[in-house]
């Protein structure tokens, strides 16, 4: 055993440090298996302290660490690149709610612990966190900051930024950032606790993080209006916005080709149209009380989306039953998507408001380039995030994913980036969007960013090879 | 004319560049008439590229730069040095709204404009900008987004920080920092801009501002509350944040000392109780539409507060007119407490479950500093502001305050930091709090700020003297 080992032996204990191959080995791929890397250690610590004294060894033997969540990610980002040195660090067996106030309406929690029971835990309180996400119950917290997670209810509560109060974080030098506190208003300086969110595990590891509490929501509405195009989902929005208010804490969009996919490949969904329509909208309302009021208010605000014509039909839910049978023309667009065989997905953001020319025009661009594949176009239109996904072309190879990959996404994110918006709208960049990354990125944000990483990482250790 | 001034004169025009004395005099000191420094010119660009090039000139000549917004800061953050080589750049004519979008529901604006015209054009359009505070008629959104400026509505829609999708910022290089997007999400690396967001001016200059809209509430309905004990208070904000959710935007508190304070200062104030109370808490919901709805919603809440013994009285407002005489009740306490004579503010923020222990422990140690001098405590209970004020003790000299200010703030800030609060909540750090904000603030955070600094400023012109 070489000196580092040795060391990390000595000073964590034995039941933190694995290195032998048959240990390591299932913390070397991502979930989906597309990722692969080496590494020669996986310390699995107990608390802040063994996380501080970890990262001291790594950085004074000059090892590269590879922080590591729930392994939930689509970028890559928690797994190690190729290089037989690396280290990672899983947070895993730190997973205790340190606090939940609900008068402060705050939860602090170690940041191994797993969303779904941060969830839980607030629900059994009364209280509710409103971050939910598929991967819930096994992504981890401290993940889901690091790649500043999305989800379901972004258009209500905002990512996982807009939910954090503070955050531990232990420096590579071994040094711990203690911004762990629950504040509402401090003024104190830079708000230094943004630069960890996003920030992938590169330039520390977050251990603790402290987030605010919701009120719960018993009451559900959902309504799935027909539109015939992007522009007419859009003008519908904005009067829901005005009318629903504080209540709309869903607006999904989805085209008649992922209805399709989905009737092709779900068990037992119906169309609750008469006939098909170009696009759809799946709206959900939500308040703590009230489901009458809440009921009254959707129906009397599609009376009046139909008057103007913001929409061409309506079925507004009027049981559990039934809206959950609504949601899942949403939601198994993915599951069918991939029944129907490999496809390239792209996670991008738009301003809002050019969302349909941008529809236009990458259509054009992208059957230009591709003749004949298939656009499965859905996603949280509310937030300007679509899944722009594209099928290969009937009669294709199903090898004509892998093949187009970054042809394709050459041309969807030069059309992004035309029209103002962003790569990656949720999952981060980890290694899959790097090149993307440094291509798009404006020069003067990347200059200070590559400053950031130098000043918090100056011995280049915390996960190479990711984002910058 | 020196060589500098020439140079800006060359290259800006004589109509940015002002240097007479008596041109430059009403720059050098904050509304307040107590911070008061020198400089040798004041421009006054008309747009980002002539900030940029006063910045390049700026730097290249090693001047020291002051950013200046609307001048009405309580820390002294716009306010000169002694230093007559002070540049001070003010963005008033820098007053455009660039862009107003109610499908996006974004406004996107110069930083010179005013606060109180980005709301009024918001309105006009149909939305809420909802950062409102007492002097949003002067401020500048630039200046409330370099303080993070909080204001009435923090409980509800949080600091100015999460009002922000998009910043625009010229570095002191004369670089421009081009993050003025309205994207909703984007994981595209480190979120530089919530670096410049409460930093004051010491890292660049703020030229464009990229905010998020809201529905408007056009109903409110407003209770006060009489409560014995600020620990009863709180139980009082569990009830009601749980019933009321996202209705609430209001939780205020105040002694009754500070009531005291008011009808002994303000004209035509009642009290609506037939006893007097020991503290009373003010709350208001709003919502877009349905009054009946959300008078019936309060009310309701209120009985089982009454009944679960959560507060002593209550009166609902029952008009507009009762509404605001309420409401007068707290905002006139700042008036009334200047009639009153000079005295020593602590805008202070604490983890909000435990403001009873530190009211109560922070008096203590206050009466024993300085015995006799008269607490009076207000603020937004919600967000866990304290407006932790102290006025002379009676009979002494008006020039208690003065001699008082450091000694009492030290006392102050150190129960503040034993509680794990902030020593500035919403008014920023500027001249005022540096030596304070310098003693109590980690270590770690400090050295990771001065490197931020380094990074962005390494010609350490931006705002010398405030804040680190």
């Amino acid at each position: 055993m070489d000196t580092f080992l040795r060391q990390l032996h000595d000073e964590l204990g034995q039941d933190v440090v694995y290195s032998a191959a048959q240990d390591i080995e299932p913390w070397l791929s991502d979930w989906r298996g597309i990722y692969k890397g080496q590494a020669q250690a996986v310390l699995r610590p107990r608390n802040t302290a063994q996380v501080a004294q970890a990262l001291r060894l790594c950085q004074a033997h000059g090892m590269p660490v590879v922080p590591r969540g729930g392994n939930t990610g689509l970028c890559g980002a928690a797994t190690p690149d190729g290089s037989p040195r690396n280290v990672v660090i899983s947070l895993d067996r730190m997973n205790s709610i340190r606090a939940l106030d609900t008068i402060a309406n705050t939860l602090v929690a170690d940041a191994g612990c797993i969303l779904g029971d941060l969830r839980r835990a607030a629900a059994e309180a009364g209280r509710m966190l409103p971050l939910s996400l598929a991967a819930e119950d096994s992504s981890q917290i401290g993940g889901n900051l690091s790649t500043n997670a999305g989800g379901v209810n972004v258009l209500r509560y905002g990512m996982a930024r807009e939910l954090v109060l503070g955050i531990e974080a232990v420096l590579p030098s071994g040094e711990v950032f203690n911004g762990l506190h629950t504040l509402r208003k401090d003024n104190t300086g830079y708000d230094l606790k943004q630069l960890f969110i996003g920030a992938e595990g590169t330039l520390g590891i977050i251990t603790g993080v402290a987030l605010r509490l919701q009120p719960q929501m018993h009451e559900r509405a959902v309504v799935l209006a027909a539109v015939e195009s992007a522009q007419q989902a859009l003008e519908f929005f904005r009067l829901l916005f005005g009318v629903c208010g504080p209540r709309l804490q869903a607006f999904e969009f989805f085209t008649d080709a992922c209805l399709d996919l989905v009737l092709a490949h779900a068990e037992g969904v119906q169309v609750p149209f008469g006939q098909r329509h170009p696009a759809y909208v799946l709206v959900e309302l939500a308040d703590t009380a009230d489901a009458e009021g809440l009921q009254a208010l959707l129906e009397k605000c599609m009376e009046q989306a139909l008057e103007q014509e913001l929409c061409l039909d309506a079925v507004v839910s009027s049981s559990l039953a039934q809206l959950q049978s609504l949601w899942r023309l949403r939601e198994d667009i993915s599951e069918a998507q991939r029944a129907d065989g490999p496809h390239l997905k792209h996670d991008i953001s738009l301003p809002i408001e050019r969302i349909p020319e941008f529809m236009e025009s990458a259509a054009q661009r992208v059957q230009q380039a591709e003749p004949g594949c298939r656009p499965y176009i859905f996603g949280h239109f509310g937030d300007g995030n679509l899944h722009y996904n594209l099928s290969r072309p009937a009669g294709a190879d199903k090898s004509w994913a892998a093949e187009h990959e970054h042809a394709v996404a050459d041309v969807v994110f030069d059309e992004v980036m035309a029209y103002g918006g962003s790569i990656s709208a949720e999952h981060g960049i980890g290694q899959l969007k790097r090149g993307a990354f440094l291509r798009c990125k404006d020069p003067v944000a990347l200059e200070l960013m590559r400053g950031i990483k130098q000043l918090f990482d100056p011995g280049n250790i915390m996960n190479p090879g990711k984002v910058l």
